[in-house]
């Protein structure tokens, strides 16, 4: 190793493409080598424009490990015609998780239907649509990573809020085809979170974990309030020692919506984010 | 009843007096009485300003229940100067509530103190403060309402976000001398927390029972998110029934902080208020 070689990013760090959204495919491929980046998570809608084929020959030249796609779910409509439309979008989404070679497909489950106030009855909306759509990821090597969502996102985005309702869904199918995305942000405050890790882990179901600091004041929205480490409130470290203890060996993706560090050059957020992983997560 | 009378509002319906700010104290007593209202939960500012013997003798005049004190709490300094401070103004406050007749002081229980990461070791910290103040309490015949708010406010306002956490405290308490608040703005989400209120009945601990919706996209900041009756995804009804079923029979308390209700006729807010509480909660 020469003396200008960067010392290369931690083991098992994967920068989720959100994070650095400012950079094109290519582009977050050359960073990723450049700063020893050897796993990231990538998101539809980039993979769509750059074509499911090209970002799969990009990764492979680029020695990338692609740890999950984000995202697939929303399934929790109640019209017939729009639940079909979203179990289309999920098997397309399916298909190009397998496409881009990651057996991780992000499920987020979606909100309540416009006027609907029975959040009990989308979650079982959404398991009876995990039914039908399990097989089929499985059918290709990848498997459903339910995603909890903080308990903000219940009505707009995601109705499964905590750890115990993900798992409460995912335990209806074998641990291979459904698993848990354990994400810091979202599961943080919940003082019932270590003991559904250690559930998780049991059973194998941790199928990703991911990494994002809380901080406040929220912005309007709150979407984009996923801070960088070290800025909030996280112990990450107490996290990753959990998903450690529960069995987790695989990746760990930080993934942050921010203005702030979209405003910057990507390569210089991206070259932060992996030192302040070093500094709070490892 | 003459034909120019309201019709009055339902039976324990309490009016919350952040719901409404722009009335003074004089004209929240004189629209309450116009409009029916028999119940107001009052804030420690405006009864401060207008002095607590003035409106001991407001209310009494105009024959109101005081539902409810709001509020003490923010228990979570490490500081000792901090927590001997909060701990001072917490017995103010069970004073001012005593003086004003109520026996309910809603407690807050505070954020992390700034830099601190230890979600668990600050509710700990909150126990060890109502383990001081109970008595205190108890000696001038009121009740500790402990209110776990939304998860969301878990760093910079309230370390309890549910209402097991917010049971796992009161319980270690006699239960007239500490109980919990139902506060369907921050519970709405947690599929835990009809078992919980149960467990709540069980042993008598419901101390106040409070209603807003909750409404998106959030403002920023998040704490003027609370929205009017029917206008959000909350089922009154299904959380009104629990806490019925629950063995609840005091006020439901209407409190909402929202910019727009603000900037109305305050008793015109008030005539609103009643009468989505018909429409969507009795």
């Amino acid at each position: 190793m020469s003396a200008t070689t960067p010392p290369g990013a931690p083991a098992r760090f994967s920068i989720n493409q959100e994070t650095v959204k400012q950079l094109s495919l290519p582009d977050l491929a050359k960073a990723c080598g450049e700063l020893g980046v050897a796993g990231v998570g990538l998101w539809r809608a980039p993979v769509q424009e750059y074509g499911v084929e090209a970002t799969a020959r990009l990764v492979r030249d680029a020695g990338l490990t692609v740890t999950s796609l984000c995202r697939g779910g929303f399934l929790t409509a109640v019209d017939p015609a729009e639940r079909s439309r979203a179990l289309d979008d999920n098997r397309a989404a399916i298909d190009e998780a397998a496409g881009i070679g990651t057996d991780t497909l992000v499920m987020v489950s979606g909100g309540l239907p416009a006027g609907d106030r029975d959040l009990f009855g989308a979650r079982e909306r959404v398991a009876d649509a995990l039914a039908e759509l399990a097989p089929y990821a499985a059918e290709r090597g990848v498997r459903l990573a339910i995603e909890p969502l903080h308990p903000m996102f219940a009505s707009d985005r995601c109705v499964v809020s905590t750890l115990g309702q993900a798992l409460d869904l995912a335990e209806r199918f074998p641990a291979d085809r459904v698993g848990v995305v354990v994400d810091t942000y979202h599961v943080w405050w919940d003082d019932r979170a270590p003991a559904q890790i250690a559930r998780a882990g049991e059973t194998g179901r941790i199928a990703a974990f991911q990494v994002a600091d809380w901080c406040t004041p929220l912005p309007a929205g709150v979407l984009l309030g996923r801070g960088q480490l070290g800025n909030g409130s996280i112990d990450f470290r107490a996290w990753r020692d959990l998903v450690a203890e529960a069995g987790y060996t695989g990746w760990t993706e930080v993934e942050i919506f921010n203005e702030e560090l979209w405003a910057r050059d990507g390569r210089e957020a991206l070259a932060e984010t992996v030192e302040r992983f070093r500094a709070h997560v490892l």
